[in-house]
């Protein structure tokens, strides 16, 4: 099933709802006028389309495997990695200084969601690397930075972040992970991670880990942690990679999906590493990099839902079953499947709307400085990936229901992305995690910046009422229920909110979504209406049901033991 | 994992919900007192958990294969398959006559329900069996029924389904699998079928498949379709497997889940069969034997949810991650996971309670002929095939979240659960098909049967009103919703009701599902009252959004065109 990069929806979504303008208007992203957007954004769809998107399949019949200590990649994936490298794809959004390019992460959002659509397998790599050029930009030293940068952001090196440890996993600071200091700047790096996304690559001549461990002296739990370099070669006086360092890839996991990344359990034996931001602060340094990599996980929800929902069209449109009053027809003339269908593509574009307004609001942080805009993003990243991933897991499951009993069938494909897609709303901090933060920290300003968003929602509704009157009262009445819901949550205690944040958030999203629908509809008419109908009248009256939940609080669920429910 | 039979839900809902008390009043099933209900069901428990359940990973990890031309089952399967067939499971609700136990449907569904969450690759070709004996007793001549019979009943020999072909699935009408008569009462069938669960099996003496195929005189579409049992080897005088017959596995699927199942593509080459029922009434024949396994399918979704659910409840209690004022904890103590876990517990007895709300109904209507009991029975077979397998689909990915990391490793078998069940909402008509099924066909008594279910409904609300409340009234409330969106229901065509269809059965499933739970809380109280909040608070005001979208009618799907969706 061939690919299709999702421009127009980009092209859309930037010049129409997303306010991009904003950006390129920026003296920091002068040069990504809209225009250059547009050719920088088709230049990286036919990359997905043409080189990467026909590794999706070879990946998962070939996984990845472990090889004498060393992990093979399916055929194929060095090409494909070394294509993204050199399109110079990886560092699009670092700094100009080290090699990068220098552009909004707008546009490298867009970039990594038509590369995990793609080929989510394959694409995870690069957006690790992304990761940790952002974490080295704003925590490591200079000399670090000088000598891994540029190797990074070229892609010549890949770059993987090791949180997780059996016992530490949403739980980061229960972490056992050790560093002891040589003295000499140097700290020998000592335990066990798992889950090493990309921990090793036949082609890659070296892999810089970025490791959480605790110092000599580091308190117990978070407070205690550091961050630290560790690179499988120890680059030479040249910059090269040079001595071989004390680590290795133990085993590879056997997963549901995402056969053609190699999740490595990694094995420090007092390796040399490095310290990166100051002792015992690895855990904001981690956070930097984090949110960033929790809006590339979105996209990878969003891709892959991109990816799922065109290959169901396409096998509606060619499956023929039963009559409509025209004669026998294609399963896209029934209702429920013309459901499906229209339902998925409301809710791709909605978590891409999200996605693209969460990486808006970062840029215009980052040109900026101004604090309105990092309280936006910091707010809509949690949600981002949430509602991004989720809509990957639903779009690619409502895709094999599409495909009937050929859904089952490997061969056909649209189970793989339900597989391959289904670790997002786990990795880069649980979909439950990412709630509790959306109704904890996020709220911590009284709920600023939540209410600043609606009042922007319902602005924006109340200048499409004219064009579209029953379209934006319904948008704007969901609206004020999520104002009425958020000044419930903040009247909770924070096991209430932990307790309905999920379905707090969820409703949060499933409003932003109806609102992008409605701009989109609003600017450009059309087809666009009819979908943004099916957006608000179809997918949005369950925002009363989430509110409803998420009013609830946590004494229900407490009055029923662990013991109870094994009843 | 070890799996727990749910012996304490069949007791409640048996004795308090289901009012099973008056089919065991009646004279057909006086055999069946709820005494005797409760040791059988503790009987089949101690088989699921000892016997059947281990085989679960087994399958999973040494799928069927083919080898030259025969099915190798995984080891133990046979094993497993023999202790059903030997305790009688197979065979419990076949008429006495046949060498059945002549039991209620009802505790069968319970049976099925437990087989199935021990182990569903293996449960499916008991059951298939289950459904071609009940396919014969209705529509054989005497002469195939006292050969066939006996053998299926003991579970010697197996039974398979053959409707599918690559052209006709959910459209049965299209295909094209011919029968010649031969002139002796015998028919030689000609035709390809695909996704033949048990097709063969290296360990049955005999495989019996009825097939659905067409008279050279027959009608295009399903008028014209007539049913043939074609066995592999054609019985001989004394009734034991005599000649080969012409038919042949040409290859097993490569599938997401159920490995251990043998999923057939069959070829016959003018194979003998004999015609079971009336020329051209193949549909009819089919539709009986289709009913009833409809509720079998139902609560083979709730059985997988069960078993997923204890396996994340148990991975949760042992699983200590981050604090609560209390210390370090369980993850079962903070409330995002607890909300998962007392999600799935309740949306497994809402399944469960429906799939045996509708068995009670067609033990009633079998043993007292009543017409309201049949109407009931149809309106309920739709609902719970569609919620039950939707509930084992939701509930075991809920399963992989809460196992976090964990639940993406194959070995932990979350997955395994989630990847297994996922066709149930696809096989025995899609879920689509169930909730079209509801709309049109199960409405065409002007909503009798639907208002006289939603009267019972709010009689037990009143009934617990003084007791519980707010629970009763959001009952009373939500099934108030539910008339009346059956009500709008009524007045729309076809293609709007099918436009609405999945969400409409969804809303009816989970007010029949709070209407349970209000049930068991009132006879029973305790921890019953705290699951019923659940079930009541968090998952039941799904359904106003449910019934707004239902209403929403098909114009908005069909102004979106195919290429408006693929722009």
């Amino acid at each position: 099933m061939p690919y299709r990069a999702p421009l127009a929806d980009y092209d859309l979504l930037l010049s129409l709802v997303t306010g991009y303008g904003r950006v390129a208007a920026t003296d920091r992203f002068a040069d990504a006028s809209p225009d250059t957007a547009r050719a920088i954004l088709a230049e990286a769809g036919r990359l997905a389309e043409t080189t990467i998107a026909p590794l999706n399949r070879v990946g998962d019949k070939t996984p990845a495997r472990l090889e004498n200590g060393i992990v093979r990649t399916p055929p194929g994936f060095a090409d494909g990695y070394r294509a993204i490298a050199e399109g110079g794809w990886i560092g699009m959004a670092a700094r100009a200084e080290n090699g990068g390019m220098g552009l909004p992460m707008t546009l490298a959002t867009a970039v990594n969601e038509m590369l995990a659509g793609a080929c989510l397998a394959l694409q995870i790599g690069p957006l690790l690397t992304q990761g940790q050029i952002e974490a080295l930009e704003h925590h490591a030293s200079e000399a670090l930075r000088s000598i891994y940068l540029p190797k990074l952001i070229s892609g010549e090196w890949g770059g993987t972040m090791n949180l997780t440890e059996p016992q530490a996993g949403s739980d980061v600071g229960a972490l056992r992970t050790k560093a002891e200091p040589l003295g000499d700047g140097r700290y020998a790096i000592t335990g066990q991670k798992i889950y090493i996304s990309w921990g090793d690559a036949d082609f890659l001549p070296n892999i810089c880990h970025l490791v959480l461990a605790r110092l000599p002296d580091g308190a117990a739990g978070t407070a205690g942690i550091s961050l630290f370099l560790v690179p499988k070669f120890i680059p030479d006086a040249a910059g090269n990679p040079g001595q071989r360092n004390n680590l290795s890839v133990v085993s590879l996991e056997h997963k549901l999906g995402l056969h053609g990344s190699p999740t490595c359990v990694m094995q420090y034996d007092g390796a040399t590493g490095w310290l990166v931001g100051e002792p015992h602060k690895g855990m904001a340094a981690m956070f930097t990099m984090m949110n960033n990599a929790r809006l590339g996980v979105a996209v990878q929800g969003v891709g892959v839902a991109e990816a799922a929902f065109q290959q169901a069209l396409a096998y509606a449109e060619g499956r023929v079953q039963g009559r409509t009053p025209t004669g026998r027809a294609a399963i896209t003339d029934h209702a429920d499947v013309r459901r499906m269908l229209a339902s998925m593509r409301a809710q791709v574009f909605s978590a891409r709307a999200i996605a693209l307004s969460c990486a808006v609001a970062i840029d215009m942080a980052a040109a900026t400085g101004a604090p309105e805009w990092q309280a936006r993003a910091a707010l809509l990243t949690p949600i981002a990936k949430a509602y991004g991933t989720d809509t990957g897991h639903e779009v690619a499951q409502m895709g094999v229901q599409v495909h009937g009993g050929m859904g089952f069938i490997e061969e056909t494909g649209a189970a793989q992305f339900a597989r391959d897609v289904r670790v997002t709303t786990i990795y880069e901090g649980t979909n439950g995690i990412q709630a509790m933060d959306l109704t904890a920290r996020k709220m911590a300003d009284g709920g600023a910046a939540a209410f600043a968003l609606i009042d922007e929602v319902q602005a924006a509704a109340e200048a499409a009422r004219a064009a579209l009157p029953d379209l934006a009262g319904d948008v704007w009445n969901a609206a004020e229920a999520l104002r009425e819901g958020t000044e419930a949550l903040l009247r909770q205690d924070m096991t209430d909110r932990f307790a309905g944040a999920v379905p707090y958030l969820r409703a949060f999203a499933v409003v932003l979504g109806a609102d992008a629908h409605l701009r989109a509809a609003h600017a450009a008419g059309g087809a666009r209406v009819a979908l943004a109908r099916v957006a608000i009248r179809r997918l949005l009256p369950a925002h009363a049901g989430l509110l409803a939940e998420a009013r609830e609080g946590a004494a229900g669920l407490y009055a029923l033991s662990a013991e109870d429910l094994a009843a």
